[in-house]
């Protein structure tokens, strides 16, 4: 049955972002054999960085857990556009990275990076469950909170 | 013959740690093909963080090499637990990341992973010497100094 | 024909600076199937660190953009004794990996990594284009200014 996972990030009340178009001389994600690479994503909202600072500072924990969510949203729309439209074809999240930014006295960098990780597992169960890096950085760009990468393999 | 790796650990007086139990939704490796990705480890020994603080300030240099060491050995431990328990299908360390946590002013990250690099070559020998990527980050999660994620290929 | 690629790199004025000899337990490059992973790397020209400092403090991001088109090069030389001379076998720049050391307050990462995404895709044309993660980092090995990794897929 064709677009399970679409009816599943429908009953969790989700919509995928428009995937962020291509600036400059990179693309959001390539395709080599199974493997699907996307490019670090951030915490764009309609356009629009929706969570800048650094934990420890300007941006709680709780908020920090809203930007990976909303990172991995974005991580999740390119991933639909790389199995061209048909997110059935997502055989396993394998791995993703987490970048926080924050200050040297943070240290809660786990908890912010689940808002990504839970949000695979919701949207695709068992084959949800990845291999992760979260570590933190002084700073990223456009003074984003958190941005996230991954590798994942399609049929 | 099997058991060949398990043999060099034991002639290096190694014994691998309690592979480290999931925690939230990621998983502590997966296996994609002949690929094990590993999620990134810490220096944590008998379940407790071995080494905290940042290199340049608390930890010094010879401490940071135990750490990165460590954090290698529990990576050990995930690799044997993806082999099922035999690492002499282990064929290849592809790469190592090593994340350091430091002051801004830290140039010595190389020394430090240096712990990582040389365990993978005493253990697995050629097969040991891997691509690797190493960097400063501002902070770790529960304060670890050092932090190492890892790429291999297994038969 | 062979040599297209060196020809471009003639065309574009620009000669490989010799790769990097393996330093401690790590190597490189590693090639493993199709795929050629490569440390990272760093903008040393004639053996020398040829920018050292931090975006946003000593280095402005002119000087950071030359930094990270000087570590690229360096990757194309490591990739091109990954392909054992003949690059022409690069099918497919799959992923770059930038880490930019710069002070908190920085935000411009992403002009920067463009000076290595930039060559890329004058080097490889479509082949060029990457996915592409770049994040801030409070210090680099040797106190580079720019470390740049990438992942490659070669015939």
């Amino acid at each position: 049955m064709a677009g399970q996972i679409d009816a599943r990030l429908a009953s969790l009340g989700l919509s995928l972002p428009e995937p962020a178009k291509p600036v400059a001389n990179y693309v959001p994600f390539v395709v080599s054999g199974d493997l699907v690479v996307i490019s670090g994503q951030v915490p764009v909202l309609h356009g629009n960085v929706a969570f800048q600072g650094k934990l420890g500072a300007a941006v709680d924990v709780p908020d920090g857990v809203r930007a990976a969510r909303l990172a991995f949203l974005n991580l999740l729309a390119q991933l639909r556009a790389a199995c061209e439209g048909d997110l059935d074809r997502v055989m396993q999240v394998i791995r993703l990275g987490g970048f926080i930014a924050c200050v040297p006295e943070f240290t809660q960098h786990a908890a912010v990076m689940n808002g990504a990780s839970d949000l695979a597992v919701e949207v695709f169960g068992e084959a949800g469950r990845h291999a992760r890096t979260t570590v933190g950085v002084p700073s990223l760009p456009l003074d984003c909170a958190v941005e996230v990468d991954g590798m994942f393999r399609i049929a």
